[in-house]
C-alpha cells in the first residue's frame, strides 16, 4: 500500500504586489465558507468596494514581512513543514497544498493520484476547527472525490487542538519565550471568526477555549491570561474580546509587559507578523505599555514536525 | 475524543413484496454510479421498461431467500456484524448503514452527529473498490458533509481486498468448505461490472484479480481453481468469462464437482443464495454436473468481525 500524507494552509500571495494580493484575496474571499453571504449580495461588495482598494494596501503590509530570502513566509514555513515530516515519513510520500494560492489542493490531490497513492492523511493545519477554515477543505476534499474514479483511503484529520502532543509542543513555545520575557501578563489571541457563525454551529469558539484551558493545566503559569480574537474583517459583530481594543486597554489596568501568543496559527504569517508584531505591538506601546513579545507561530520547530507525525501515525 | 464506526452495505427490500421491491430497485438503479448513462436516456428506461415488470419477478427470487426468522439475510448479517463488531470495540460507536434502503447512509451519519461522535471510520462492506459500490457511498458521504457545519475526524476505507486479515479470513471459510467437499474445480465469482466502466477507470478488475492471487497464495490449493463475473445486468458487454456460461459448459470439460465461493460479498445475499445457490447450481446440474457446493459469505463468522475490528485500529 502505498501511503501519503497532504498538509494544507490558507494560502499567501505569489508576490507582495497589487495585482498578485488582488488575485490572492479574490480567491479567498470569494469562497462561501469564508464570506457567508449569498454570491448575489457580496459579489457586488468585494468586486466594486474590497478588490478594488484593499490590494494595494494589503501589498505593502505583506512587502513589510516578506522574507527576501524566502519570500511568503507561510509558504516558505508549510514547505519546512513537509520537508521535515517527509524525512521523518521516508514511506510516506509527503506534500503540502493551499486553499487559495499554489500548490492548490485539487492539484496536489491530482499528483497523489498519478502516484497512484492508495492511503491519504489530509491534515488541514488548523489546530481548531472551524467552518471557514477546515470546512472548507473538506469541501475542495468532497468536490475533488465527488464521482471520481479512483478514491484512495482518506484520513481527514479536522482538529488537533485536544492532542496532547500538539499541547504540549505549543506549551514549551510559550515556556521558552517565558524563560526570557517575563511578562505581566500572557495574551492567548486566536484569529476570530463573526459571531452569527458560532450561532450557526461553528465549533470553533469551544475549540479555541480548550485550546487554552489544556494549555494553561500544561503550562502551569503564575502570571495572569487573557484570552482574544483578531483580525476582524467587515461589519458583523466578530468574537470578543478583541485582540487590539484589548492590548490598548491592558496598560491602564497596571500591564506593562505583555507576551502574545497565537495559537491558531502554527506558521507565521500576516496575521502574526503584521498584525500581532508590528500593529498591535504599537497599540500596546503607544497606550502606555512598555515592553511587547511575541511567541513565534511553531513553524519549522522539529517539535511540530513530530506532532504531525504523530497525528498521522496516531494509534486508533 | 468519542469514536465511531459505520459499516455500509448495498441495501436490500424491506419485505419481499412487488412494491417493496420496486421502491428498492427505483433506489439502487437511479444511482449515476450504478448505471453509468445521462440521466434523460435512462430514467424513460428505467419507468417505461425496468420498473413496469421486473419488481413481480425479482419479488418472487426475493421470496425464496427470505428467513422465516429474520427476513433479509443482507440486511441481518450486517446488523450481526455491527452488533459483534461493537462488542470488540466497546469504547465506539458501532452502527451499520445501507445506501439504497433503510437505514440510509444521511440518517445513519446524523445519528453520529448527534452523538457528537468526533472520530469516525467509514467501511462500506465491499473488499474490492469499485466505482459503483464504494464510489456510490463515498459520494453519500461527500453530499453528507458538504457545507456542513461540523466535521468529525474522518477515516473511509475504501478497498480492503489486500488486507492480510481479510485474505486469511477468506481463505479460512474457503478451506472449512474444502475440507468436507473434495470438488474438481474451484470456482471465484465475483459480482460483474460492465466492461466500459474498467475502460473509465475503474480497478475494480484489478482489484478481484489480486484478490484471486492473494487468496491462492494463502490457500496453497491442489485443486484447479477458476475467476468469474456474475450478475450481469442490460445489454452492455460485463467483465468475462461469465459465471453462468462457464458452469454450463465445466462438466462437458470433466469438472463434476465444483466449489463455488463469491469472494465480492461479504454477507450472503440474493446475488449468492439465489443466483448461485439455485440458480448457477441448476446450469451446472442440468449440463452434466454431479455436485454443486457453495462456499457461506464470511457472514457473522467471528473471524470476519475480527478482520473489521483490525481495520479499524490497524496501526497507519
Amino acid at each position: 500500500m502505498k501511503k501519503g500524507v497532504l498538509l494544507i494552509n490558507l494560502g499567501t500571495p505569489q508576490t507582495p504586489t497589487t495585482e498578485d494580493v488582488r488575485e490572492y484575496l479574490q480567491r479567498f474571499l470569494s469562497d462561501p465558507r469564508v464570506i457567508d453571504m449569498p454570491a448575489w449580495k457580496w459579489k457586488p461588495i468585494l468586486n466594486t468596494m474590497i478588490l478594488p482598494k484593499r490590494p494595494a494596501k494589503s501589498a505593502k503590509l505583506y512587502q513589510q514581512i516578506w522574507s527576501p530570502d524566502h519570500g511568503s513566509p507561510l509558504l516558505y514555513y508549510t514547505k519546512q513543514q513537509a520537508l521535515q515530516l517527509q524525512k521523518l515519513l521516508p514511506d510516506y510520500v509527503v506534500k503540502f497544498a493551499m486553499s487559495y494560492s499554489d500548490p492548490l489542493i485539487s492539484d496536489v490531490l491530482t499528483e497523489f493520484e498519478a502516484a497512484k497513492v492508495d492511503d491519504l492523511t489530509i491534515i488541514p493545519l488548523y489546530p481548531q476547527y472551524s467552518t471557514t477554515t477546515v470546512g472548507s477543505v473538506a469541501d475542495d476534499i468532497n468536490r475533488f472525490f465527488y464521482r471520481r474514479s479512483v478514491i484512495p483511503n482518506l484520513h481527514l484529520i479536522t482538529d488537533f487542538c485536544d492532542f496532547k502532543p500538539y499541547i504540549q509542543a505549543l506549551a514549551a513555545k510559550i515556556a521558552a519565550s517565558l524563560a526570557e520575557f517575563k511578562p505581566d501578563l500572557l495574551l492567548l489571541s486566536y484569529h476570530g471568526i463573526p459571531k452569527s457563525y458560532v450561532a450557526k454551529g461553528d465549533p470553533y469558539q469551544q475549540r479555541c477555549e480548550l485550546t487554552t484551558k489544556l494549555l494553561l493545566t500544561e503550562l502551569k503559569l503564575k502570571v495572569p491570561v487573557k484570552q482574544t480574537y483578531q483580525s476582524r474583517f467587515g461589519p458583523d459583530e466578530w468574537l470578543t474580546p478583541a485582540t487590539d481594543a484589548t492590548l490598548k486597554t491592558l496598560p491602564a489596568q497596571g500591564v506593562k509587559r505583555v507576551l502574545v501568543a497565537s495559537p491558531s496559527f502554527v506558521a507565521d504569517c500576516l496575521e502574526t507578523l503584521h498584525e500581532l508584531e508590528i500593529e498591535n505591538r504599537e497599540y500596546f506601546l503607544t497606550s502606555g505599555g512598555k515592553d511587547f513579545a511575541l511567541v513565534p507561530a511553531l513553524n519549522a520547530d522539529p517539535a511540530f514536525t513530530q506532532v504531525l507525525r504523530q497525528l498521522v501515525l496516531q494509534p486508533r
